[in-house]
Order: C-alpha cells, then sequence, then structure tokens
C-alpha cells in the first residue's frame, strides 16, 4: 500500500487531535464511559493512528474480527465490542481468545451464544440491541425479555443497547424521544448497564448518555449531521488532513471549456490549476463547481486562499479556477480536506457527509502519522 | 489487506471477462494497437488479475511508478506508458530501468528530458500531449510545435496524444469534431504515431483510432457514458461482481420508518431485508430507494430477482424491501453489481458512473481472483 509514490498526494492524520477529540467528548460526558468507534479502519484514518491519539478510551468498538486481532497484537489490553457480534458461530472461538464483548441482534446469535459451555468460562459482555424504531438490527421490543432471559440463562452478562435513526434531526421519524420511551419501557427492570448515544446524541442529547457512549464521527472531528456549522463550537479538530499539490495550470481564454462534458466555461482569460487529486484518491465526483480548495500561497491571512473548484472531477485530477491566487504556481501546495476546508464542506457540495469521504480514502493515497 | 474476515461481503474478479473485453476491442479496431488503460489500481480490480486477464494487449498505460515496478517485477515484460509523465526529474531513474513509455504535457517535463544525457541509451518513446480542448493536461497548439522539435533534438521518440473531453457526448463543448480538427491542424507534418481514442470512441468514433487506441472502462465492462443501455449491445462483460448476503430480516408495519433519517416508509406491513453492504464497503451512500439490488432465491428465471433499496445506505449496511422474494432468509446471497446488476445502474441511481464505484471498492472487502 503506502510506498513511496511519485504523485504529491497524501493524507496526513494527526494523533493529537485523535486525542484532543476524545478529550471534548469526556468533558461532555464525563460520568459516561467511552467506546470509540473505529469501524471501517477507523473512518479510513487507519487502525495505527486511532491506537495512538484514542489509546485513553474505554474500549474500542468495531465491526471486523480481523481488526479485533490487530488491537490485541498491537498491544491493546483494554474493551473491544463487536459491533455487529458473531456473523458465524464458527468465530465463538477467536471471540473468547481475543476477550472480546458482543453486540446480539438477532435470533441466531441467540442460539450460538446459549449452545456455548460457559460453566468454566467467564461469562461474555453482551450489548443486546433493541430495535427501538430504526428497523436494522435488533429485538422488537415484544422478544426483547425473551432474548435478555436466555442468555442471562446461558450465563452472560447483559447489557442493553439500541441505536438513534434522527439523533442529528428534529423533524424525522422515528424522534429520539419516541426511540428513547420504547428503550425505557422495553428495559424496565431488567439489570444492565446501558449504552445509546452516538456522537449525535452525546452533542446534543445529553439526556441519553448513560453508563456508555459511542462516539464515532465526532472523534475525527467531523459532523454527524454533515453540516460544518453544526460542530462549529463544540471545538472538535479534523484529523485527516488531505493534501496534493499544482501540477500543471492552464491559461484559456474567455470561453473555454474544462474537462470533461465542458461543465465549466471560463467567463474571461483566467488560469486554472490543474491538481492531482481525483475520485480514484477518494475526493467526490460529484463536487460541485465552486467547492472550495485551499491553497498554500503567501500574502494572504493564515498563508493561504480558498480557490473554488472549476470543472468536473476526473478519475486523477481535478481543476480549480485559479483567480483567487496569482501568486499560485506549478508545486504549490493544496488541501482538500482537513484543517482549513472541513470535509463536511467538500461533502455538503457533494451530496453526501463527511463520513463518506473520510471512509473512502483510496489505498493508493500514502498515509503519514503525525 | 484480504485476509479472511467474518461479515460475508466480498468481490469476484473474472479474469476471463477481462480477456473477452480485450478481444472485443480488437475486434472493433482491428488495424489500432492497445493501451489497456489500468490505472487506480486497474480501476479498483487490482494489477494481479488484470496482468492476468489482459496478458495479450499491446501495452498497459498507468499512472503510478510504484505500479509499473509491481507490473516489471510480476513478469511484464511489454510496454508500459506513465499517463502523465514524470512529477519529478528524480524519477527519470527508474523510468529508464523500468523502459517505461512518458507522456509529456508539460514545459517542465520537456527541459527536464532535454537534460538527460541520451547518447549511450535508447531514445525513450514520448507521447506528447497537445490540449485540444480538454484544457487540462497538454500543450496548446501554439506551443506543441516546439516542445515536439526540442524532444527530437534531445534524441527521442515522439509520438502524438491528446483526449477526447466529450466523445461519448453530442451536445457538449468542445465537441469531438472541434478536438479533431485541432489536433490535426497541430501535428501537420511532423512524424510519430497517433493516440487518441477513450472507450467511448472506440465504441462511437472509429474514425479516431488511429495507431495506439486507449480503451480503459469498456475493458472493465462499464459505460463511458455511465448508461448500461450505451453498451447493451456492445457485448462487453462485467469483471467485478459485487457480493454478500442477507444477515437479518425485519418485520415491520405500515407507517414504520427505516434506518437513519426514516427515508423509507413501509407502506405496508412487509419484510426489510439487511444487508452485510455499506457506504465503508464503497456502495455509495446516494443511491436512492428502488436501486436495483439482486438476491439469489429459487423460482425466478435465472435463480434470482431484483428487489429495490429501501431507506439510507449507512457505513456497513443497507436495506431492501424483500416483497419481491418471499422466500429470501438469512444468508440469502446478494449481488450488488456485476453479472445480474450493471454497476451502472447503481451509479445511475447514485448520481455518478459506473467508474467511480469500481474505484471506489473498499480495502476492507475481500477480493477472490476468478
Amino acid at each position: 500500500m503506502n510506498s513511496p509514490i511519485n504523485r504529491p498526494i497524501f493524507a496526513s492524520i494527526h494523533s493529537e487531535a485523535f486525542s484532543h477529540n476524545l478529550t471534548r467528548v469526556r468533558e461532555l460526558v464525563p460520568n459516561s464511559k467511552i467506546w470509540s468507534v473505529v469501524k471501517a479502519n477507523a473512518y479510513g484514518h487507519g487502525f495505527e493512528s486511532a491506537l495512538k491519539g484514542l489509546a485513553d478510551t474505554d474500549g474500542f468498538a468495531l465491526l471486523d474480527l480481523q481488526d479485533a486481532r490487530w488491537l490485541r497484537s498491537s498491544g491493546w489490553e483494554g474493551r473491544i465490542l463487536l459491533l455487529e457480534g458473531l456473523f458465524q458461530p464458527s468465530e465463538l472461538e477467536d471471540v473468547l481468545r481475543l476477550n472480546c464483548d458482543l453486540v446480539v441482534h438477532c435470533e441466531n446469535q441467540v442460539t450460538w451464544l446459549e449452545s456455548l459451555q460457559t460453566k468454566s468460562l467467564k461469562p461474555i459482555q453482551i450489548y443486546l440491541k433493541l430495535n427501538s424504531g430504526m428497523n436494522r438490527l435488533g429485538f422488537k421490543p415484544s422478544a426483547y425479555r425473551t432474548a435478555f432471559h436466555r442468555l442471562h440463562s446461558a450465563g452472560h452478562e447483559i447489557h442493553h443497547m439500541s441505536h438513534f435513526a434522527n439523533a442529528d434531526q428534529i423533524d424525522k421519524y422515528p424522534t429520539l424521544g419516541q426511540q428513547l420511551d420504547c428503550f425505557s419501557e422495553a428495559i424496565e427492570g431488567l439489570h444492565g448497564e446501558i449504552c445509546l448515544a452516538n456522537s449525535a446524541a452525546i452533542l446534543w442529547h445529553r439526556n441519553t448518555s448513560g453508563n456508555w457512549v459511542r462516539p464515532g464521527i465526532m472523534l475525527y472531528g467531523a459532523s454527524p449531521t454533515g453540516n460544518f456549522d453544526d460542530i462549529r463550537h463544540a471545538h472538535l479538530e479534523a484529523v485527516m488532513h488531505l493534501k496534493s499539490e499544482i501540477i500543471d495550470i492552464q491559461l484559456v481564454s474567455a470561453g473555454d471549456h474544462i474537462g470533461y462534458g465542458g461543465r465549466f466555461m471560463a467567463p474571461e482569460a483566467m488560469r486554472i490549476g490543474i491538481i492531482a487529486c481525483g475520485y480514484a484518491d477518494g475526493y467526490p465526483r460529484q463536487a460541485k463547481d465552486g467547492t472550495p480548495v485551499w491553497l498554500e500561497v503567501p500574502g494572504f491571512e493564515k498563508k493561504g486562499v480558498i480557490c473554488p473548484l472549476a470543472g468536473q472531477v476526473a478519475m486523477d485530477m481535478l481543476t480549480v479556477d485559479l483567480r483567487n491566487a496569482p501568486q499560485a504556481k506549478i508545486g504549490t501546495k493544496v488541501e482538500l480536506w482537513g484543517k482549513q476546508v472541513p470535509v463536511d464542506d467538500v461533502a455538503r457540495m457533494s451530496g453526501t457527509i463527511g463520513y463518506e469521504l473520510l471512509c473512502g480514502l483510496a489505498p493508493r493515497v500514502p498515509v503519514l502519522l503525525k
């Protein structure tokens, strides 16, 4: 993967931003323990940097057993939660060996865990998942208690979990309030710890924080809503900075078209900067003209200036309008997202959310750990 | 990367489809040699399968010097073209050692190649790139001849190249005709081979085929336009098949909402299938409700049926309406794109083109070479 390449693109991953963001979570919910969600290769940031920057977490929550193996082999001795539990009964052996906690969300998983001989083992910590309205994974309220009692009888230790569909929305169904009511009713009288809040709930619904919270996107410095304005005052820092350079400049005339489909037409004679970054690097092809790109050029506050995307993003290149940056030249450094350009802003101009862009960083982009 | 994981998702890569598609290119342009374009890790398919399936090509065209290294170390002795040429003069040594042909698109690259002592070496095969209206990389017509003569004087062998902005369009500027006229005028009287046609031009403008063609997307069995109907009768085969399974089923009531934002509302009591594939696997988050997903169930022609996406694609899961497939159960196999569902159809429902989805296959998805 990250062997040296000739193109000037790279992503720097800032572990001190990780620890800063984790500290922010602690400040917001001081009475809850924290599952740091690092599925999808730590949202595209890589496990190595996550382990370094999030070492103070109470546990890591992830999806793939291979990631749990990597964490253990890298010396992580704390808790690990498999967010979708077992996919096959054959995985149980590894789960026990790696000492993982398990989400249980369906009947099959209960059956597999019942069949386990637990007498000589310490009980598995299970997060029983309630479908409180998201209608994706989890037991319906009517089936929840039966599952709880079956697992309890099998000797496991059971905790309660659900997932919000709209913790970042106020006008969508099911509402957070509806899901919370459903949850309270379903678990009434059952012992066990409670784990509900994702990033959006940690930021905006701290009544849900319970024993454990599960921050994901906020640890990476991006917004649960996909809108950076919503976290502008939350004091989070971008962990991934995607950078490249101008590799060529075209001087075009009024009326000239740029790139595939000729989407951008020059309104006057102007310079177009060609940047070594395309959708095969993970930059969204859907980005509209005007999507911000930051250029490091002298003569500006913060030593740089935003130039707008001009023309369709291609597989390996994108093009920007250089009229804001007469100082720009071949070799000028650019930031596609990160500290100067929130990934949320690029996502919003592309009809998606920062999560997708971070997770979609291509393997061909070299990663620099800071 | 591709170590065994627990989630049931994988991509199978069919090298016989590669060779079938290459044969189709030969049938369409029998008098041209073929640069098979394999940049971006062979459009996400991996070099190993490309080298196997495209072994009969006349050359491979790519971007990263590290990919050229891999091809040589894997025994490829044919030609290799670096599509953006040198990024740094320091790369020249590797270029000579690996015996690569070079695109030259800017002044700096000419200067670097002039400074090379070529007397004792065989000349580099250079594809001089004309900016005939794409306004991305390449020399303007007014600067083209000077670059040609400088490189020729430096002892290199020069060929002629340009790139079409709209070979798949008829109503956009610059038109293919405009670019062709510009090219003919710029190279008039200069010796050297000609390389112009991308997949769209091979399919629809065979007057452009010249000495070399540069097929990319058609080798992978997808459409240059992003619309599968445009290649339905071109007899191309999908090389990548993305597959997974149903990991859970929810029985929902009329009025229930599914997933984030509750975008899909059940019009009646119905079953929702939860599939282990999300945007962190490379499936587009922007896919609309109704995007086709193929389920392998008995009782249908071709042993399966299309079910429509129902609800927002999440990071690790997507949800489908199972009303077409009463036979579906946990463990039912699905194809997200490939033979049954053209990747173009998924792309079109997501506002993009197949290229972006193929290139965006996530490293966490295991790849099976067939």
